[in-house]
């Protein structure tokens, strides 16, 4: 980390700022005065031994400024000694990645002279969080002047402010200098080439890497199909049978890319260090309430909420709604139907170059529609979870994502299904549905994502240093730290990959369920994904806060869902192929052989995908053996201090 | 353990003798001299520090008893520490389970004084075990005396001596009055009851007891079945359309005792304290050969063997082989088609009690031909694997366990999937093939799993006990140490739990895929079940000799080729409902229609089997608590470590 003291700005604090906490500005002086000791003070009195100072004022120093705005940092001993507690891993002297120890820190191979640049700033930052989150009341009671929020003993003391409101936010500080020199190799420079997914893991960490690399392998998995669905569009436009092989091909594509991608990304997870790193215990997420018991595992005290309780309000509220939500959205797919055979009667009647766009009409409603179904749909999945009261924030992301998920692949696919097996209609699947629907939501998700936020960011921005130039003339232009770390705190929140993962999952399936009936289906993902490589990096320079980095080791849950799209895609493109006209001429007299063949041979391929899963393994060999190998060392270890 | 030194007999160890170690009788003498001194050396040398001697010669003396017996014991301190090498799990003072240290001994449940009564003699003698295969090599080139026998350090010595021949056998000894009490609770005694698990484990390991805790499971989780099979048999005989819901109930419950059997194990396995032990390394099992080289993991000299080579012989010698077995398994099927339809006409001819008779006959012979198949493929597969040279006893057997299972499932159900599918002829399956095959293989199997072995035994028992008694008048019944060890020594191997759990697939099979054709299959298999605990309990007791305990988790490989089975078990009562007329009837204009129902409402319903296989979590809540609640205090002592 090589971070320049902020410039010649006398309010700075003495010490590199790293993250930034925002108390509410009518906090309590004596509530302040009690959490600024209790970071500051030692760890064997149960501080978290942290350098924190109050932000000098803004340029303006208005009314409306929030003076509740501190910095943290810590010495370089203190983030090292962080290290170990958060169990990072670090590459060894032998090439290896190990569990950093403050007792054997010579031996790592980056580490020089004090090990002041050790660590990168993501890095000093996710420890500080961890810090902070791990700070524990101890015989405190109540919050000092607040004598509503409660504390006891080994309650997170940030997470109790985070959930009564007096926490507003903490978040961690950009780097200027780096972020201008990731943004060039990231997305400025006008030359197609890889990510630099090493710089963006320095800069944001794990999680954010692991997106990107799998937007990128995903992009250049889709160019076969890509190149294959080119001459299938020109050429056999009108000829709506052959799609066969592309649907044969179709399902071997989706089976084998994913099974390659975890092997990806387990190399990719073992060079960052996140592979084998241990998970700390999970506290309680913020909002969790419940009656002061026990916990059985830690024996400490803590809220606890019976889980028959929970999975009351999850199938007797939460699941009947789900299936309220999804009976709309089938309302909403009749009306569809209906306005496309209103515009088709229409068409037929006159049909002119404006009954013709008419007849796409239909479709970009609908379209628009479900993408405002889909976020609303989204808040009220996420009041719902949130209700639900989980105790893990993991328990929590799992419930909001299988919500989110059957929502939106229903909503989005519902239509397509009904269209293809129930209307059997391909040229109306083909030509008005299936194109409209991609390219409108396309065009809605890049606008919603990126344009609309880098739009209100730019306007925030001009006003910050307008107030700014109003004061004092700027020779060079950057700002000083207090208007810097104020400018930043006004940025959007980054919610997480959620949302740019879900709409992966939602163009896979559109590829991998109907690129055989619409093969420029691959075609138009891979622009989308290129352009959303720029609009992602882009938003992540530049419109959002930093977000604290993610010690992911894979994309967790979403490999999941992507690997069950991936077996509804060799359901749905065999059912494709037994309907389509070229098999269909193979059984001229029966159609109960034609079917029985299908679901046999369909079944095969189930069977087969299935064992290719349990055959093709999740980690590269060249891993595994050094994965065995530390594990070897280890136990080897043990048995050597025993005797 | 409370083992009574033997009688006064003056011929045997000034120790409890634990394990017994046969070399070849023309071993030379200083290859047994080398082998006793490494055996008996202090471990800061390298060697075992356990205790060895000669067993005295027999009562007669005779020139065909090998002089080359040894008894090995240890000492208690060192069978303690060893206990710690092995990384047994005991129950801790506060009733957890927790992996056994010296350093704080007094503070497991069951240690009392020095704790000679601490571990229990299954244990001692897989400790005893452990420490011999774990006996290393140190700068010898060659055994001594056998200069083509070579040795390079860190070479396992017992393994090597094992795969030369030199070493022909070592195993542990029989308890007679532990032997005697367990045989009496296990099957002795003539009211049912369950069996005791906890005897068993503590006498004969946890492989076993698992075993038979699944043997009873299973029989527990048929009574259902069964009762429902009775008056499904009784009264709808004739009626052979009634079977849908039986079918449905079938898909249920395969999926649900599945699982439910996880939990069970998950259970059995933390109480033994095998849950969360961990795996020591695996060494080369002894037939493992190939040009000496570095182990990566371990960096010790060992044998390797390119994995390309073994996966060309894998995928071009024994997937064509497997292959060409299973056309020859086809062929004899096709031939007992010919016998039954030929039988068939015999009897239309001439229906008369003979020839009514004769319609069994082609089943009966076709199921013992079945049961020869399998034995001689059984070999087969043993020698091919043995061939592809795994370098890992556990590789070695899922290669071994896929084979067979391959085989023994289109040997034993082939004839009845066509019989039910492309025949269609139900009558067939149900009176003739299903129950004709599943008891003759049950009675043939009962007969060459115990009667036989037993008959052979009591004849070479009888011999020797005959011997003895030529030589002197035995007052008491009990043998001396050297007739005793000598007998042992001559009874069958336990080949291990592979043919048990085989067997018991195959009867899974039967139920979970025709029972609904025929009912009475449940009740059959429950019968066999209960005969086969006894007769299962009555060879581990008196016909094998005493294995040594295997601190298995779980059933392994099983479970997945039991889940298996259950998957295939879906689609085929899927496909026996679509075939029922009652179904039929609800479709009567349309076969495609009642196709696309059956398939579309399969299809559903494995989506929720593996979403339920999901949700049931595999370990139940209390043993997660228990489980976490340990790793939180590991991860806790660390952190106070480091402090």
């Amino acid at each position: 980390m090589m971070l320049q003291r902020p410039s010649a700005d006398s309010s700075g604090p003495g010490f590199t700022p790293l993250v930034v906490v925002e108390l509410a500005s009518d906090t309590k002086e004596e509530a302040i005065a009690w959490l600024l000791s209790r970071i500051r003070d030692q760890q064997h009195n149960g501080g978290a031994e942290l350098l924190v100072e109050q932000l000098g004022p803004g340029v303006e120093g208005q009314e409306k400024e929030n003076p509740n705005m501190f910095v943290v940092g810590a010495s370089w001993q203190r983030l090292l000694s962080g290290a170990e507690d958060v169990g990072l891993f670090k590459e060894f002297s032998d090439g290896s990645m190990r569990g950093f120890t403050c007792a054997n820190k010579h031996n790592f191979k980056d580490f020089k002279g004090d090990g002041d640049d050790f660590l990168s700033m993501a890095e000093c930052q996710y420890i500080i969080k961890h810090e902070l989150d791990t700070l524990r009341a101890k015989d405190e009671t109540h919050v000092p002047g607040y004598t509503q929020v409660k504390l006891y003993p080994g309650k997170s003391i940030i997470r109790r402010l985070q959930s009564k409101g007096i926490l507003i936010q903490f978040f961690p500080l950009h780097e200027k200098e780096e972020l201008k020199r990731l943004s060039f190799s990231w997305y400025k420079k006008m030359k197609l080439s890889f990510q630099p997914l090493d710089d963006i893991r320095h800069y944001y960490g794990e999680g954010q890497a692991l997106y990107f690399g799998f937007l990128e392998y995903f992009t250049i998995a889709l160019v076969p199909m890509a190149l294959i669905g080119v001459p299938y569009y020109l050429f056999d436009w009108e000829d709506y049978d052959k799609y066969v092989v592309f649907a044969v091909f179709n399902l071997i594509w989706c089976t084998v890319i994913l099974e390659l991608w975890k092997r990806c990304s387990a190399s990719l997870a073992y060079s960052w260090g996140t592979l084998s790193r241990k998970k700390a215990f999970e506290e309680p997420r913020p909002g969790f309430h419940g009656v002061l018991g026990f916990n059985p595992v830690t024996g400490r005290e803590e809220p606890l909420y019976p889980n028959a309780k929970r999975q009351l309000r999850i199938y007797l509220v939460s699941l009947p709604f789900v299936l309220l939500c999804l009976y709309l959205s089938l309302y909403v797919m009749m009306i569809y139907f209906q306005m496309e055979g209103w515009a088709l009667s229409v068409y037929d009647e006159e049909p002119t170059f404006w009954t013709g766009i008419l007849l796409f009409i239909p479709s970009i409603i609908y379209a628009v529609v479900i993408e405002i179904m889909n976020l609303i749909y989204r808040y009220a999945a996420e009041f719902l979870t949130e209700w639900e009261n989980h105790r893990l924030e993991s328990s929590y992301q799992n419930h909001l994502v299988l919500k989110v998920l059957v929502f939106n692949f229903f909503n989005c696919f519902a239509s397509l299904f009904y269209i293809a097996f129930v209307m059997q209609d391909m040229v109306l699947l083909r030509q008005v549905s299936l194109a409209t629907l991609l390219i409108t939501s396309q065009i809605l998700n890049q606008f919603m994502e990126a344009f609309l936020p880098y739009w209100l960011q730019r306007r925030r921005n001009k006003k910050m240093i307008h107030k700014v130039r109003k004061r004092r003339t700027l020779e060079d232009k950057e700002l000083p730290l207090a208007e810097q770390v104020r400018l930043e705190a006004e940025m959007s929140t980054y919610l997480g990959t959620f949302d740019d993962y879900l709409e992966l999952f939602l163009l896979f399936g559109y590829v991998s369920l109907f690129s055989c009936v619409y093969p420029l289906a691959a075609v138009l993902v891979v622009l989308n994904n290129v352009t959303e490589v720029y609009s992602d990096a882009f938003k992540m320079c530049h419109v959002f806060k930093r977000p604290f980095s993610d010690p992911a080791a894979n994309i967790g849950v979403w490999q999941l869902a992507f690997e069950a799209m991936s077996v509804i895609a060799v359901v749905t493109n065999f059912a494709l192929i037994g309907m389509s006209p070229q098999v269909k001429a193979y059984f001229p007299e029966s159609e109960t052989q034609l079917i029985l063949w299908t679901v046999a041979i369909e079944h095969g391929l189930l069977a087969f995908k299935f064992i290719l899963t349990f055959l093709i393994p999740d980690v590269p060999k060249h891993i595994q053996i050094k994965l065995a190998h530390l594990e070897f060392e280890s136990l080897e270890a043990l048995k050597k201090k025993v005797k």
